[in-house]
């Protein structure tokens, strides 16, 4: 199911212009952050571009404006100014907008529009007690895990101790992770966390879920994030520096992980990794910056292991060498991931696509990958019941 | 914006298979109903199709299964034994599994996939009391008129009382609906209604907002429904007999009406099946049979205007001369509609479809509209926030 057909000839469709709030504690309403994505997306367009050329838009977003706000894609657009364009939210748990980003693609790719818009919005610290424990807990299965207690620390703690156990990984290992992308998330102005940590605070922290301490896990994050993607003969009016979509691959599984074959592997991740990279004609050496969703230090471990960037079971080793620092084989996570960047839920699938829309065209600062023509996104949700991989690229083709 | 471009090429996609639970007040789970449907549109394709043949799913709901459910997409395809499947959740209030439809259909347009399914699904007898008024509460505008204390009736009345004003448009008008779709509704084996009232009882009934009794207003409903789309080659394949999806048009509008240009016309439709109509290269007078979101008795009247079967304002005298019966010029909701068949919010729109896809072949038993060669389906979310439009024919083209 689902297997990709590499042969079948697609229209050429490429990201034009990309925006991002800033993430964190934001007071501001849901409009107004998505309000922030939309306008610098659109001001980013090099030729410019006017809310009027939108022609259909994808919005994700889990519990949207504190849950108190329905129709959120319409909202949303017409709040924006853009009142009347095709809309709809696309809801896959942490994954939303992922295939929010998807979905825009391949709308554009059948001819039905020229330029849409991916964006999503998440507003964590709007959300009461209740309804913050009960959107966090749904994306995860119901009947067996979130209804017997079993929380995202929880099941992801389960994944981290197995692969200790199988392959040797150790807390040090997860702790590299949380201090790669702390020390690169200080350079990142929108980032929800701006200071660098060592290893032994990492290692010291309080305890969430052993084996992880709250340096391992990600934040309750507000946020919103846009790309606005185009076809071929539309990009190259826009702008000359278009960084192509060359591959989109996705996947589901089981929702509790006792149906899966494995623990410490995604095989949504393994599945939608291997269509992105079929559709694109590329492979994991070609990508030299990667944002991987890692709302846990192990989930970047995971990720990097499934996308092919190293073998089964090495992520620990591969990252403690430095080979997923920005100056590494391949760069992970250089926007500071959800770990310091922050993780606001449907909004993080298009930030992933924003940070490597930067990167490909060298706009980065601080945090610019040398020599970065190719690209990766990679967006889970629940505990990888769904999975939306993306490859972009400088080039077309070739 | 959301302008069509009808002379920009798509692919040929049709629709090759559908199914529909039982509509009512179901006490089997959320997966059961949605299984229910796609193992009935898996059987309804002629040459046989399986669940390792679907490429990608998009599933409609807005309230789920009880609201007890994340990652519902994922979770419902693996419940229906087809894990794996990239499968996203839209969300559009009770237009969400019209626009899974649109966006199935332009993912198997853009040559990423050959055969996609769309589905809806809601358990609206489930959701306790707070989670009812809330998920029916925030379609609408919740600044200005949900937190006011405006009600869905409460805004489809005006606009009903404006259209009185406005037009002449009567309460026995209104009624004329209501009795159109119970007495077609009766017919129809998996409508929640299946009982004929008469003129003088829809009029007579308890009143909920004036000028709307209890039979102007549609009901609470749990039910499911999913189609199968297949690209020319495939679809060929398949059946001899596919339904053309020859157009599909969608767009947006203030979610207040206190926004909007007029209270007795929903731009959102007006735009929808422009764009539809366009891109089918048909007009309104092609079309045989017309599935329309008739939520409440006022929102038919304003559908078969804004659609252009009849002018603005005639919409209450067409409907009483007959002329949106089975044997009128257009048949209008021989289904039974929202109305009568029943209307399980994001199960609708894929509903429409399955109505629309038996009808063209010949397949809809007592309900027969005869000569039924052109299709429409309409589904709105909030009180016409979200709109999309899809024309169908028994022909690829002309």
């Amino acid at each position: 199911m689902g297997v990709s057909h590499p042969h079948r000839p697609m229209r050429d469709v490429a990201i034009v212009g990309a925006g991002l709030s800033t993430f964190g504690e934001r007071p501001e309403s849901a409009k107004h952050l998505f309000n922030e994505a939309v306008l610098e997306a659109l001001g980013s367009v090099d030729r410019g571009l006017a809310l009027k050329d939108l022609e259909e838009a994808y919005v994700g977003s889990l519990g949207f404006g504190g849950g108190q706000l329905g129709n959120l894609a319409a909202y949303m657009m017409e709040q924006a100014g853009a009142a009347g364009v095709p809309a709809r939210r696309v809801e896959n748990a942490c994954a939303s907008s992922g295939f929010a980003l998807r979905d825009a693609y391949l709308a554009v790719a059948s001819g039905a529009c020229d330029v849409a818009i991916a964006g999503g919005i998440e507003k964590m610290n709007d959300l009461t007690g209740i309804h913050k424990r009960f959107w966090l807990g749904v994306s995860g299965d119901t009947e067996w895990e979130r209804l017997a207690g079993l929380t995202f620390p929880g099941v992801y703690a389960m994944m981290a101790s197995r692969h200790f156990h199988e392959y040797g990984t150790t807390r040090e290992h997860l702790a590299h992770v949380a201090v790669k992308n702390h020390a690169i998330g200080a350079k990142n102005p929108k980032a929800q966390f701006r200071r660098e940590i060592t290893l032994e605070k990492a290692l010291a922290g309080p305890v969430v879920a052993q084996p992880f301490t709250v340096f391992d896990c990600c934040s309750t994050t507000d946020g919103a994030s846009a790309v606005i993607i185009a076809s071929a003969e539309k990009a190259r009016q826009l702008t000359d520096t278009p960084v192509w979509i060359r591959g989109s691959g996705a996947a589901t599984d089981y929702l509790a992980v006792h149906d899966r074959k494995s623990l410490t592997r995604l095989d949504a991740t393994v599945k939608a990794g291997r269509t992105a990279f079929g559709r694109a004609g590329l492979t994991p050496r070609d990508v030299k910056v990667a944002e991987v969703h890692d709302c846990f230090t192990i989930a970047e471990l995971l990720a990097v292991e499934d996308l092919g960037f190293t073998e089964k079971g090495q992520g620990g080793p591969f990252t403690a060498s430095g080979a997923t620092s920005r100056t590494g084989q391949v760069a992970v996570n250089p926007s500071g991931g959800l770990k310091a960047k922050g993780h606001p839920l449907g909004a993080t699938g298009t930030a992933q696509a924003v940070e490597v829309f930067l990167q490909l065209r060298g706009q980065a600062g601080a945090r610019q990958v040398q020599g970065a023509e190719t690209g990766l996104t990679h967006n889970v949700g629940g505990s990888g019941a769904t999975c939306v991989v993306h490859v972009y690229s400088r080039s077309v083709s070739g």
